[in-house]
């Protein structure tokens, strides 16, 4: 999150747009705030803009999830897509199933809503539905009450940049059916891709088990704070009335109604990728050349290297040090939920560093990691 | 709220802003989106920009409670402000304290946190603090626990209109102190006043006991969605912690900054008040016209005039009955949160209606408030 590094560090740390690709928005807002400033300063429907609920489903189609616009609700970006299903569907003492990684900004949510979890490995091809398998298996033997929800980033995953294979999306799916547990798909990284290859959304797949949660901030701008939660209807009437802070900004969601509208979002897409792919690059490249003993996946789409450290490196430490050094780092030990349900006694591991390669621009990345070894060489010393 | 009512209907119903003095904001759009690009389309600082927090102290300062910028923090509305409170203070089974009639949309997000009510009258001046006295010296002799806080619109309070008067202003603070009880000043209308006569703000004369809930939504614009949450820094670094959906917008925080900062703002309150006070001036003349037996107290600010019918008129039955002949008002009925801790099976008093003057302009009130005496000339035959 901007404003909160030392100055002259670089940020390696949170996945904020790059400052160069954001877009000039000068057209767009001029529009809304002149012949739509009756819509647009005015208090805003709670499901959303019906244009940008039209556009958003029009978006899903495109990409094989074809919706009606009253299966669209507008949100403040994802995390509160998130937020809004869970207040929903958990209660106090159900459990969600993560990724070990996992998005750690997720797990806050969860646990604010009494909820604990059920941990999953990841491999090269993303969760690891066999392992989840026995899981459900053993829990369902015991009579013990199974997960409400399964959480997953498919695309690009966040920390650890996998997408799911479409076997696995497939085995999900079919698990989640068996054991009617509501899948949670939240994609944010989608189009941010360098490959052509494309899995079907989760939500194309099974259309009914699944809730998409999409947003603009990777795809236009973090700061317009615009996502959304793809549901069924019934399911979306119950999170409007949730929405007791009101609707969404109806200034936001007209600059982006009209920024797609105008054409503009393919476009930018492009560049977006563009961007990113160049990113990437320059950080693999950097990461080969100055640390050569760590191992990673390249990643194919998203903003983020997951790297797994030489034996006797603590990530913890690594990433204090590099903020001394002039660079942040995360360290992979916040990407861990804790087994079981509940508060989890078990410490998670400390092999792992995510690195952000969409804020900081090439020779940035390109010093940010000639810091990252000097920190590393310290430690090691 | 806009979109929900059927073409041709006058609304008198919800306290929407007139769209007549919505303000043009491109000048500070355009500087928000060019030069401050980088802030305002990035992700935000969760407690809000720098500026703002800066600006907003200010003008609390200007209106007799100075305070510090990090005794101040951004949120999406005094609602979403309310929300956050209650998430931090409030656990299931407590209670809150409510006037009778209140202002209704808080009473789901007191609800959502499993919150009962402790209501409390009403009268010319205000909060019956004698009443609520009675009220928690009876609960403390009883062992029965205290409400956790008590929540007060004091400024043209919604929906009666009446203000808090100074005498009572202290004396609710001096009994909360005494049974260490947190007051939520939650004070939208304050300065969309018709009269000179101006009280000081709970949060001026108990800083320490007071949360105050401010908003941009009566005085720039409902569509930005900003407002903001005065209280101490520490409770304050804890909500920054509660807002899992991210900072506020930063676009529209800069965008009310620049507003602020170019000193539009004196002069558009003036032309709030001007406005409202016109629209106000026309109601009432009009209820006093078409509904001669209608007893009312003429606000001196704020956006509603609260009805008392005559013996034998049912608001429930005059809202519905009103919206068949063109007009949207809203039954009192709404403002009651019932009696007791946890769910009430007391009937709300159905001798109320609420008009909001706000959104209609003068013509229309005319007209609204004649399809209203018609509707309920047609009840009552």
């Amino acid at each position: 999150m901007s404003g909160e590094l030392a100055e002259g560090v670089i940020s390696l740390g949170s996945g904020d747009a790059h400052p160069g690709i954001l877009p000039d928005l000068t057209a767009e807002a001029h529009e809304a705030l002149t012949a739509r400033r009756a819509e647009t300063l005015q208090y805003a429907p709670r499901p959303g803009l019906p244009a940008l609920r039209e556009t958003v489903a029009e978006l899903m189609g495109r990409d094989g999830a074809p919706l009606a616009p009253s299966e669209v609700q507008i949100v403040n970006g994802a995390k509160h897509g998130l937020e809004l299903v869970c207040r929903l569907l958990l209660a106090p003492g159900d459990s969600v199933v993560v990724t070990a990684p996992t998005y750690f900004t997720a797990l806050p949510i969860f646990r604010g809503c009494g909820a604990g979890f059920v941990e999953v490995g990841r491999d090269a091809e993303g969760l690891d539905v066999d392992e989840l398998d026995e899981t459900l298996t053993r829990l369902a033997r015991a009579g013990e009450r199974l997960p409400k929800l399964i959480y997953e980033v498919p695309d690009f995953h966040n920390p650890s940049g996998v997408t799911l294979s479409r076997p696995r999306r497939e085995a999900l799916l079919a698990l989640a059916a068996r054991h009617g547990i509501v899948v949670v798909e939240d994609s944010p990284y989608r189009e941010v891709r360098f490959t052509d290859r494309r899995e079907p959304l989760l939500k194309a797949i099974d259309p009914e088990r699944v809730i998409l949660l999409g947003t603009f901030s990777k795809l236009v701008a973090p700061g317009l704070r615009i996502g959304w939660v793809a549901a069924d209807s019934g399911l979306l009437e119950r999170m409007a009335q949730a929405k007791t802070d009101g609707g969404s900004c109806p200034l936001t969601q007209r600059i982006i109604t009209e920024f797609c509208r105008r054409g503009r979002l393919d476009e930018h897409i492009g560049r977006v990728r563009e961007t990113y792919r160049t990113h990437r690059d320059r950080m693999v490249a950097a990461l080969r050349r100055e640390l050569p003993a760590v191992s990673m996946r390249i990643p194919e789409g998203g903003y983020y290297v997951w790297l797994s450290l030489p034996p006797g490196l603590d990530a913890d430490m690594i990433e204090s040090r590099a903020e001394a050094e002039g660079v942040a780092v995360l360290s992979g030990s916040r990407f861990f939920a804790g087994g079981a349900v509940g508060p989890s006694n078990q410490q998670p591991p400390t092999s792992f560093l995510r690195l952000a390669y969409s804020f900081a621009g090439p020779d940035e990345i390109d010093e940010g990691v000639r810091r990252l070894a000097a920190a590393m060489r310290d430690i090691a010393a």
